[in-house]
C-alpha cells in the first residue's frame, strides 16, 4: 500500500519539524566559522533541536510499533529504524544548512528543493540497511513531501510558531 | 549492480544537459506571462531545447540498446523507456522553471536542490510504469546526481558553453 510510505517516513517528518518546538539553546557549531569565514551551520541549528528531534522521532517509532506491530516485526527493529530515520533527517538538515551558509544564504532563507528533499533523501539512505520501502513508495514520498512540507510550514506560520511561511 | 543505475538514467541526464547545445529559438511560453504577471517559464526554455533533448535522450537509449541489448530486453522497450526518461527530465525542468518564475527568481538563477533533483525525480516517475530500478539504485542516483550536476556545470562553464558555473 502506497500510504505505508507515509507510515514508514513519519519519524523523519517528526524529526524534521520538531526544531520549531524544541529549538533554542546553544548552536551546534558553537558560533564558530568555517574556513570561508562564514558560520558552519548558523544559529538555526541547535543541540536542543537536534536531540529533541532525535528523541521525538524515535518515540513516535515506538508508538507506531504498538499501534501496528506487524509492520516492523519487532520493537528492536522499530527503535533502530525510527532512530535512523530521525538521525538521517537531522543530518540531512545540517548538510542543507552547511550548503546554504557556503552559498552565503542567510538563516531561514529558503532553498527550493534542498529544504523539501534533502532531509528525506538522507533519512531514506540512513534507514536503508535496516528496512527500506519499494521504489514506487520512494517516488511517492519524493512527489508528495514538497507539498506536505509547504502545507506544514504555512500551518506553523498561521499558528504563529514560525516567523516566515517557509 | 549499482552502476546499472547510471546506465538506466543516462537518457534523462542527456535530455537535461542538451539545451546547452540545442538551446535558442522560440520560448515554450512564447513570451507570455502567467496570472501573476511574470513569465510562465522564461526565455531559457525553448521548443528547440525541448525537442532536441527529447530526440537526444531517445537516441542514446537506442545506442544503449545495441551496446547492451540484454539490459532492456527489446528495442521497443529501450525506445519507450529512454523517451519517457527524457520527457520526464524535460517536464521536471519546466516545472522547476515554472516554480522559479513564481518565486521571482531570474532566469539561470540557481535553486539548490530543485536544479539537481527535480528533473531526476520526474524522470524516475515518468519511466516507472515501463521499467524501474531497485530502491538502492534510486537512493544512489539521488546521492550522486548533485555531484555529477555540479561537475558537469563547472565543465560546461570552463568550456565556455555556459555563462555561469551552475
Amino acid at each position: 500500500m502506497i500510504l505505508d510510505a507515509l507510515w514508514y517516513i513519519l519519524p523523519a517528518y517528526l524529526a524534521n519539524s520538531s526544531p520549531v518546538i524544541f529549538g533554542g539553546g546553544a548552536p551546534i557549531d558553537f558560533g564558530r566559522n568555517f574556513v570561508d569565514g562564514r558560520r558552519i551551520f548558523g544559529d538555526g541549528k541547535t543541540w536542543r533541536g537536534f536531540f529533541g528531534g532525535l528523541t521525538a522521532g524515535t518515540l513516535i517509532g515506538i508508538i507506531q510499533y504498538f499501534l501496528r506491530p506487524y509492520y516492523y516485526g519487532s520493537l528492536k527493529l522499530a527503535i533502530k529504524l525510527s532512530f535512523l530515520l530521525a538521525l538521517g533527517a537531522l543530518v540531512g538538515d545540517l548538510i542543507g544548512s552547511f550548503i546554504k551558509r557556503r552559498l552565503n544564504m542567510p538563516r531561514g532563507y529558503p532553498a527550493v528543493g534542498l529544504d523539501q528533499w534533502g532531509f528525506l533523501i538522507t533519512a531514506l539512505i540512513f534507514a536503508y540497511p535496516v528496512k527500506t520501502i519499494p521504489t514506487g513508495q520512494v517516488l511517492f514520498l519524493l512527489a508528495i513531501t514538497p507539498v506536505i512540507h509547504w502545507a506544514a510550514n504555512v500551518f506553523a506560520y498561521k499558528m504563529g510558531w514560525k516567523d516566515v511561511p517557509w
